[in-house]
């Protein structure tokens, strides 16, 4: 199949390199990496390294030389991601060559979905790394963080989970506390931290430009960490704790390949369902991990993938009930003769 | 003009409010703010304020409700920046109706290239921020810089530029040493930082959105600060720092309302090139900044923009020599009764 990208990860999956400014092109048995000379030095070296036989092509105007470069090779259609192209430039490289130019959805992603084994030791490495992290902040937060608001706790995530300089986000970290935390996608504001609160926190790092995610709820006291096993005030608030927990790791428990993701979705759904929060679980359970943070597969209710062993996706389930408190519990797993093993 | 945005400082131009998930749509004198139920509080609060007739629109499918709305409307024509938008959100929205669109590049930034007074206070405020965090990141490295990696570096200049927690960075902070200057968006790498050597920084922050920008390369002695007076070992380094900084005043000098982009940048290209560097000039002189870090007006050889009261643009020039070093001056200017202020 003949394509073209010019998202980073998906040249990278595809050569082992990319930078801020390259259009990569499968034509034929023929490969191109194209860039600008900032970067000559290093694609020639790395891809000498990693794909040897593609060709670093260098030039001001990438788009004009992509498509000088379709239109001189026999390639009579091209395939191309719609949602990765921004309609000006793609239209600039279509307007300038005379081949049928042919839309494919999610073309790398769907590539990506099963992942390689080096590719599954990244990942795991970065949920190791990740989890150390979490470890770490926990102490910090046990040891100064009450009094601290949500917006100081979301900056020193933010260093902890880069560990200072050592890896970078694979996204924003989620600091919430209490009925902050009923807000999926909350932002940090000016409450303060109390013994006591509730804290939800959302956060991955990369490691190889793979990415981990994971997220913990917690009742913060004298030595807290953040583990699964939480003992809360309210009863409600365990309860609905309770049943994030068990459809969590039911849905693990229970993941086989074969089935669809949306059979995973159903398990965790139909125990929050059951304890009577059906109503406040109110996003998929899960989506794929890579290169990228969201990735296929995705576990929505409505997702008709069928799950194969080296899919790496999380499970996160949650209960958000607004003014009052908000839980999501998320691992990542990778499918393994036919199970679902916690990376 | 009836026009459809999807980027968010484009929307925040227009009603003062965005979030990561909204469309914009001017339709006759109707506008409207389409996002999903997850910010229904937050944007009908924010709009009250800041733009009252501007309808909040909830959907979860926010292309089909705008075409939905598009289609409803009187508009026989609409306009969009393909720049703006992926190509398959875009056409999306596009099959779902029956009227012209008018591709216009630009769309947002050629309304925001002449900053208002409230604009111009806050950009200014901006760099002041900007310049504090360049003087507190200088002591720093006075006290303890000594020995640090530029990787090490570039973590804490992170930290700084974003006032650890208060603000945002307007882009991620170059920190390069040395001949590593010389790439003008140099990576950071493991090299250690030594008394005497060159130091490149170029960073900036956001305030209230507002974008600041600044770079200055000194020599790392006890005692530095981020100023222009600089005295280097080389000789050749310092015909070259003197020839970049005779650049950069001049241009500011002789910048005035009524001049087209390019001869400004001439004045500075001029200067580096009766000093002998003008191969090593390889950038344009500077870019207008506002929410963007990078806006309109473009300082560049062959930029025909009028330069009017009311721009605010970085003049940058800079000298990058392969393997010896690199080497660039930037501020920020508003241009005022005809002439150039640094903010």
């Amino acid at each position: 199949m003949d394509f073209i990208h010019c998202n980073e990860n998906a040249i990278y999956y595809e050569c082992g390199y990319s930078n801020d400014n390259c259009i990569y092109l499968s034509l034929g048995s023929d490969t191109y990496l194209i860039t600008d000379s900032r970067y000559t030095l290093d694609a020639t070296t790395s891809l000498q390294e990693s794909a040897p036989d593609t060709e670093v092509v260098i030039d001001m105007d990438l788009s004009k030389r992509a498509a000088k470069l379709i239109s001189q090779s026999k390639v009579k259609k091209i395939n191309f991601d719609p949602k990765e192209w921004d309609y000006y430039r793609i239209t600039k490289i279509q307007e300038r060559t005379r081949l049928k130019w042919v839309t494919k959805i999610d073309l790398s992603h769907i590539k990506r979905i099963v992942k390689s084994e080096d590719e599954i030791l990244l990942l795991e490495k970065a949920v190791k790394q990740g989890a150390r992290a979490f470890r770490d902040f926990a102490m910090m937060i046990d040891d100064e963080g009450v009094g601290k608001s949500e917006k100081a706790l979301h900056f020193l995530a933010q260093n902890f989970m880069r560990r200072f300089g050592k890896n970078d986000l694979s996204f924003d970290p989620i600091v919430a506390i209490g009925a902050n935390a009923a807000k999926p996608h909350a932002h940090p504001t000016d409450r303060i931290l109390e013994e006591g609160d509730l804290l939800l926190f959302d956060a991955g790092l990369k490691h190889k430009r793979y990415c981990s995610d994971r997220t913990r709820t917690v009742r913060v006291r004298e030595g807290f960490v953040f583990n699964k096993k939480q003992k809360f005030g309210s009863k409600k608030l365990q309860r609905a704790y309770d049943a994030v927990l068990k459809a969590h790791d039911k849905q693990i428990e229970k993941a086989a390949s074969g089935m669809r993701a949306k059979e995973i979705d159903h398990i965790g759904r139909e125990i929050i369902d059951k304890a009577g929060f059906g109503k406040y679980f109110i996003h998929s359970t899960g989506h794929g991990v890579g290169l990228d943070i969201h990735e296929m597969p995705y576990i929505s209710t409505r997702s008709k993938t069928k799950i194969k062993d080296g899919m790496v996706y999380t499970i996160e389930p949650g209960i958000y009930i607004p003014d009052e408190f908000g839980i999501r519990i998320e691992d990542m797993v990778v499918m393994e003769e036919g199970r679902a093993r916690v990376l």
